[in-house]
């Protein structure tokens, strides 16, 4: 396994990168609501999107120029989503790309457009162009938290990681991020944005390749209320400035470094992301062993960690594993029930096709703690999957009944 | 179209229907829990079952003796599932077939055995045993609404429907049913129960073909929070009593006749069960029209009356149209958002890929109802799907926190 130490901070963390976030009143709280991360130089970039076959007019300008792969800076705006708002809407993310371009003396294809929020309301587009010369100027290389708290919606806290590694040749190497969620995530991107920062040198074709697989085992892992929005994404810059020569093939062992890093650092955000899900009281963890394929392994961590009976459950510090046996039975692959282990940490509660009498005063002091998890065991192979999610409270309901109000 | 009338009663409306239902001490409450539904003689019979993969024992052993074609007695106990409970709990269910079948002096293979609650909890199966006498001595024509109580769990009120219809010769049939649902329902027969009685003469083949096509369009376009159980299914028997000449061809035109009436039927249980979802306090209609494939129709229904955000915004009287639209983009089936029109009953709220300005007052009073209907048009073809399903409200985190407890 690769070593790093996680460190202080988050996109500001590598060499070269700056950030900022201010209040340009999209949100009525008047909390800030546009953001900036910057490079100094050019830097390779690669991008995953919403499965969602309604996409957000900015989304849909960043992918595009993603794809010519490279960027300079990612604008963000929370509290408006920018999202079937027709031509109008891609006429605001335009405006956008081509303001922020012009205060930066960048080429328009190096900015990256991201918004979120509400659906289908137009943007009060002069409220962002006016904002930008004010964002561009506070960019600061410690700007990096000011930009996390101004992507934010109806998330409580800022998620933020950071952690530096060795390469090989002993170069030092930096990846940090920053993310947001709350409602809406679910495998496949869901209400989510994370954006990532490293000083590796490294192409931007094996950046794509990266990244994909990264978001695969983390950001598509977590789910608090099965739903998927128009606008999620998970973008990554790395330009080079840490000089190691540039890694290209798979087959570099610096190439692994980094991956575990970028793993380290996606894997953290996402339990962060789970952890204050909306109206969230706990992070709950399902671990999947002896599976006979990642698939499968997935697909029934996946089940769990998105059942509304068992979410609820965990919320009331109610073992009822009953309904974790029954979110494995639904989810769409085999199980032989006489080989299944279900357990809370490692107090084992159904085993060999029966209930097993478990001590509920354990069992509580299990579930009545922030991080919950449950450990299940198919038999049948020795593939294995985790996923992340939390408990459905009062409060989700209280924040979702109202949300435009 | 099909004529019939709807008449009061249940699944003792048909000729030869008896039923009753009383408490053993299954449920703490102390409230009804032990169910019975008789046939004078004996009735042809089709099952739909649960497509979890873990099923519970009393389902399979019913699974077995529908296949035989025929029953005359259906036996169900709420409050414990006997599901996940080994092979006491296979023995528990035949014991229950048995002893039935003794004290009704019919073959065992003429019983159906059902159970509904909790899952993993061995049935306290002498209480069972001990009330299957009383249970017998107690059927009576007019006991259906007993048997409709004693099948319930956290469900708030009874689910019956009964109608009468003419078949081409003017010879009068009856169908009647009950059912339960509350948490759990979801596509695919999830935690529900639905008996349907009738004194037609149809053969059983015919009668399983159109009990699942019947399903497919009414209990299985309900959901209420996307969980499905182990112990799911719906029966129905029809004895025959009515005299007409045995239907056996869907070419017959007494068939659609009678395809009609029992989807009625099922749509009016479903409607029930909805209504009726844990905790809810609106039921809530999702049309589609304009679909290309009825299947396509049904996709994108069923992802609309899942979404927790939008269920938690009809809750809230929130027309927050932008969750129906997201819902709509992550369904599993292709739209085009130029095409998409999403209105509230008649109030359009999205079209030609744009918001349209609506009343808001408007929108509140008609979210503020008892029941809500969405009207989605895809612009795509002339298919259409109709799910139903409930708003999420505090209520619903509230029974399922502590559901054991």
């Amino acid at each position: 396994m690769t070593t790093f130490k996680q460190i202080s901070g988050n996109v500001c963390a590598p060499l070269g990168f700056k950030a900022s976030g201010i209040a340009v009143g999209l949100k009525k709280s008047q909390k800030p609501d546009l953001s900036l991360i910057y490079s100094e130089v050019p830097a390779n970039a690669a991008g995953v999107y919403t499965k969602n076959k309604i996409k957000a007019a900015p989304l849909l300008l960043t992918k595009k120029n993603v794809k010519k792969g490279q960027l300079k800076a990612i604008i963000t705006n929370s509290g408006n989503a920018n999202s079937c708002t027709g031509k109008e809407g891609k006429q605001h993310a335009q405006q956008t790309m081509e303001e922020l371009a012009t205060q930066l003396k960048i080429k328009p294809h190096l900015v990256a457009v991201s918004s979120t929020g509400v659906i289908g309301v137009s943007l009060p587009i002069e409220k962002i162009l006016t904002g930008i010369p004010k964002l561009t100027e506070q960019l600061a290389h410690d700007g990096g938290e000011a930009a996390a708290r101004a992507i934010l919606t109806t998330d409580t806290f800022i998620k933020e990681e950071a952690i530096e590694l060795k390469l090989s040749n002993g170069n030092k190497v930096r990846i940090g991020g920053i993310s947001k969620g709350s409602g809406m995530i679910h495998p496949n991107m869901a209400t989510m944005l994370a954006y990532l920062t490293s000083d590796i040198n490294i192409s931007a074709e094996l950046l794509q390749t990266t990244l994909t697989m990264v978001v695969n085992n983390s950001f598509n892992m977590i789910s608090v209320d099965g739903d998927s929005s128009t606008n999620d994404m998970a973008l990554v810059m790395a330009n080079g400035m840490a000089k190691n020569s540039q890694i290209t093939s798979v087959k570099d062992p610096d190439w692994e470094i980094f991956y575990h890093g970028l793993s380290y650092v996606c894997t953290s955000l996402a339990r962060q992301i789970a952890k204050d899900g909306e109206g969230a009281s706990k992070l709950i963890t399902v671990n999947v062993h002896g599976a006979k394929t990642t698939k499968a392994a997935k697909c029934i961590a996946k089940s769990v960690i998105s059942s509304s009976l068992f979410k609820s459950a965990v919320f009331g510090n109610d073992a009822n594993w009953g309904r974790i046996a029954c979110a494995i039975g639904y989810a769409e692959t085999q199980i032989k029930l006489q080989k299944l282990v279900i357990a809370l940490e490692d107090l084992t509660l159904f085993a060999n096709g029966l209930p097993i009498a478990f001590d509920e005063t354990l069992a509580y002091s299990l579930l009545d703690k922030p991080e919950v998890v449950i450990n299940v065991n198919l038999g049948m192979g020795d593939k294995t999957a985790t996923a992340w999610g939390c408990d459905l409270t009062y409060d989700y309901v209280k924040i979702n009944a109202a949300y435009r109000t």
